[in-house]
């Protein structure tokens, strides 16, 4: 504790983007960080969404993978993906990026892709990117959905809201744009992103089928992915577990199909009669995805749409086919994460969870929330961020945010903030839950600077320091508060975190143990203590 | 399910507050709640909190209990709480009025409050009080804190946030003044407040010796209960598990006290070194407190204030003296509820749940949150209704809410709602969780709202309809919008649950179960199916 600040302190907490040198064999890699200088002195690096800043959007972002992919073609291997390496024992240079970024050794890194229990979604034609990991033994990931429909939205707004999203801590976005100018869009924002991007190619498969489900077939799909992976698209969702036998059940449901992906291809099943050829032509899926190192993203097409329907049958038979489709993938070294609900109750949370470690031999579980109650819609962001944050502490490696216009509306850019804040807050209490060191490093220092009165560098520990600040100078917006020993709540007289203070230096005046202090007989300094201290209610 | 509406189905949803008449003895009790009368002729009552409307604040609220009180003074019993009649076998309205509106016996309610398993705050002098319960054997309560500081707000100000904070659904409300006008401004809150009120006593005390802890003393403490006693507080929070030997257990902490109370009492302690004379003379505060029937809300003044300081020894010392205290206080048939942090990271919130039932006997359960993590300060409604949410599905009874303005500065109206809202999402998460059979009834039926399109049901059944509406029509603000069978997400040609209804009318129009349908063989039907089908999406 050092409530006075040594003469290098800065006067104001300092926040600026920083570029860690990394040794890699004979060059190094910059890896970015946000670093905050305290006004105590202190220094605190956090992981980094945000990617570089002040391109030309038209030009896009530097292209800092090309060397490292460039150098692997020597290898002249067909298959890239991160696994394939991975288990032929190679540490790459986006292995070893994420080691840094996470604080552990590349060779963990290594072994949990090679294991399939983590991902690394980097698809060769997205150089832009500055790799991450998804897995439940490294921080957890959230993402943020952005993408106009045929009712609103421009492309300039979505990359606006792929910027604004890991400006915030997006770790991962998808584009689920389902209207005109979906390969445009697409584009600019590959070409704009330092996150991997996903998609569910099933919906421009749809638009090139007219919208008529019934008309999909595998070689207009195969046609999407080529187009998509040639584009940089660093995971697919594929709704390859929705099959014919499993439609019926849900045919019972409060809310049947909620999922537009596993809607689209209940429907070709029945209409056809067959086996969803997503499912049938997997390994033609697989063959495509390695030339590119395309993720898979294995979507829960019948995912329950309301509490009623949590856990149901249709949703675990569905589990279990991602399971052995999990298998197959890993056949062909493709990386694999699962996607899971949705809206579940708390009581059936863990299950899920649970079930899908064992189905899918520990793939990295991706979920949407879940919601833990229905009833409150413009508020889902927080139903769902109660789900997100169980599951994740649970296991779940990356959590597919909820805006508060979730069922109602399309999200503007308050609501992606709102949806990206919640969810690093579920995401970060997760990582506490489960004992992250640094988690809890952060924590513990926003903590202490709460404690000894730095506003300032409480504002800049925190998810959203704009929203802190403002909040603080709604009451007492002089700038002498934010160094004032006291808040708006109790007023400078009547405050615990002083009172406490009090009590600690009592006990070090003492040069003893605050314990060992009282049982010397603390009594002949109380007359003391109650004339000095009592000054600060005067 | 049937989307089409009755003939006497209202053409959009309407919802307004009801008195259901329940029979009491000879007499009638008028039990409030919020009737929704919704577009497919269904109707639902939800439970109401809003209280009596249109009054004059200067005359305040009618006197609902002042009959019932009158008729039992016949009983000629010194002892008025609640526990003591329902230890003698005694039904009273006011248990009879709660057990309509938990939909349970009576005789049920009677026998938790005598066991000490629930409490119904309910103070002679508070005749305006429409009764509820608080247990873990009833529906999550969630209390909402007003009350001015020396900084800021007035006495409108707080009866205004009174009335707002039970619109959203506040069960309790306390009043946590601790600037001027103290005695005025509960006056105001009581006479206008259907709901309990709580308040911390120690805070006008305080006042009365001139902001000195170490000048308080029994007797000031005694006076200032009486005197809030007489107005009508039903609940107390009083730091009497704050011993001398728990202090220098907070030295070494993070965040040391948090709790004002507790810093007061603990100051209070060092400074005289002797015992809190709130736990020494503990039994005159029961004598005190059954005269009027105010319960104990036993106030953990040694909470943790960040993640760090969790479920530490200081913490856990306390609630064992809290769980001797509660005996006593039952031995005087005094109701008791036990107060809880705070700040706790997810895999410690069970610790907390598990303990309190065991030293505190079961005695109600009253968290603060907790958070689960400290890193979002301008979002603590959030990180809070995470730990509300597990805390309540683990047992616990009313939630404290907390806004997004906690330790930042002072809730206006608009954190008020947030923070309200947030924490009805937690108690009723909770709720589901446990498996209440209202809880669940509210869920579906906004379920199959939902899924039907039927937009103003699902609005008018949700926690926030003015929120959800204005959410809808920022995208579709077309009044036709409100009936139409897409929303804003998908837009009309690509929505799953219109191709789910699909499925389902193909297996109707079989006349058979869809699984059976299928077995069947569907396939004759597959071509009919995608003539009629494609026609959606055209």
């Amino acid at each position: 504790m050092n409530p006075s600040a040594p003469a290098s302190a800065p006067a104001t907490a300092r926040a600026h983007k920083v570029l860690r040198e990394i040794p890699f064999g004979a060059t190094t890699l910059q890896v970015p960080a946000r670093r905050l200088h305290l006004t105590n002195g202190e220094s605190l690096d956090l992981y980094d969404t945000s990617g570089p800043q002040g391109h030309d959007r038209r030009t896009g972002l530097p292209k800092l993978r090309q060397p490292w992919i460039e150098r692997r073609k020597a290898l002249g291997t067909e298959n890239v993906s991160q696994m394939h390496f991975a288990r032929r024992g190679i540490v790459t240079e986006e292995m070893a990026f994420v080691a840094a970024r996470e604080d552990v050794e590349a060779e963990f890194v290594r072994s949990e892709i090679a294991a399939g229990r983590a991902i690394l979604p980097a698809n060769i034609r997205h150089p832009e990117l500055e790799p991450m990991i998804i897995g439940s033994n490294f921080l957890v990931k959230i993402n943020a959905n952005i993408g106009n429909s045929a009712l609103a939205s421009s492309i300039d707004e979505e990359v606006e809201k792929l910027a604004w999203s890991t400006r915030w801590g997006a770790d991962t976005v998808m584009d689920l744009s389902t209207g005109k100018n979906i390969h445009e869009t697409r584009e600019w924002i590959l070409r704009n992103s330092a996150v991997p991007i996903g998609t569910v190619p099933i919906y421009q498969a749809l638009e090139k089928v007219k919208g008529r489900p019934e008309r999909l077939d595998i070689e207009v799909f195969l046609e999407t992915l080529a187009e998509q992976a040639e584009q940089g698209v660093d995971y697919f969702t594929i709704h390859a577990g929705v099959l014919l036998r499993y439609v019926p059940l849900t045919a019972k449901r409060v809310t049947g199909i909620v999922s537009r992906g596993g809607s689209i291809m209940a429907k070709w099943c029945l209409a056809h009669h067959k086996e969803n050829f997503l499912y049938t032509e997997f390994e033609r899926i697989c063959e495509l995805l390695k030339k590119y190192d395309v993720s898979f993203s294995l979507g829960d097409g019948l995912r329950p749409g309301s509490i009623a329907d949590a856990n149901d049958e249709a949703q675990f038979a569905e589990l279990q086919t991602l399971g052995e489709l999990t298998e197959v993938a890993w056949k062909h070294d493709v990386q694999v994460m699962i996607e899971g609900p949705g809206h579940v109750p708390m009581h059936k949370i863990r299950e899920n969870m649970d079930l899908q470690k064992k189905l899918c031999k520990d793939a990295p579980f991706y979920t949407l929330g879940p919601l833990v109650t229905d009833i409150a819609p413009g508020h889902d962001h927080i139903t769902s961020a109660i789900g997100a944050a169980m599951i994740g502490w649970y296991g779940t490696a990356m959590l597919c945010y909820v805006t508060p216009k979730e069922h109602l509306g399309l999200p503007d850019r308050d609501d992606v903030k709102q949806g990206v804040i919640a969810y690093k807050i579920a995401a970060h209490a997760a990582d506490l839950a489960k004992g992250h060191p640094l988690a809890q490093k952060r924590d513990d220092t926003l903590s202490r600077a709460r404690f000894e009165f730095r506003w300032e560098d409480q504002f800049e520990l925190g998810l959203d320091p704009d929203t802190a600040r403002k909040y603080h100078d709604a009451t007492l917006p002089q700038d002498g508060a934010k160094t004032a020993h006291f808040c708006s709540m109790c007023g400078p007289h009547f405050c615990s975190m002083k009172i406490t203070d009090d009590v600690r230096k009592l006990a070090d005046s003492q040069g003893v143990d605050a314990q060992v202090a009282l049982e010397r007989g603390l009594v002949e300094k109380s007359e003391e203590f109650a004339r000095t201290g009592g000054a600060l209610y005067s």
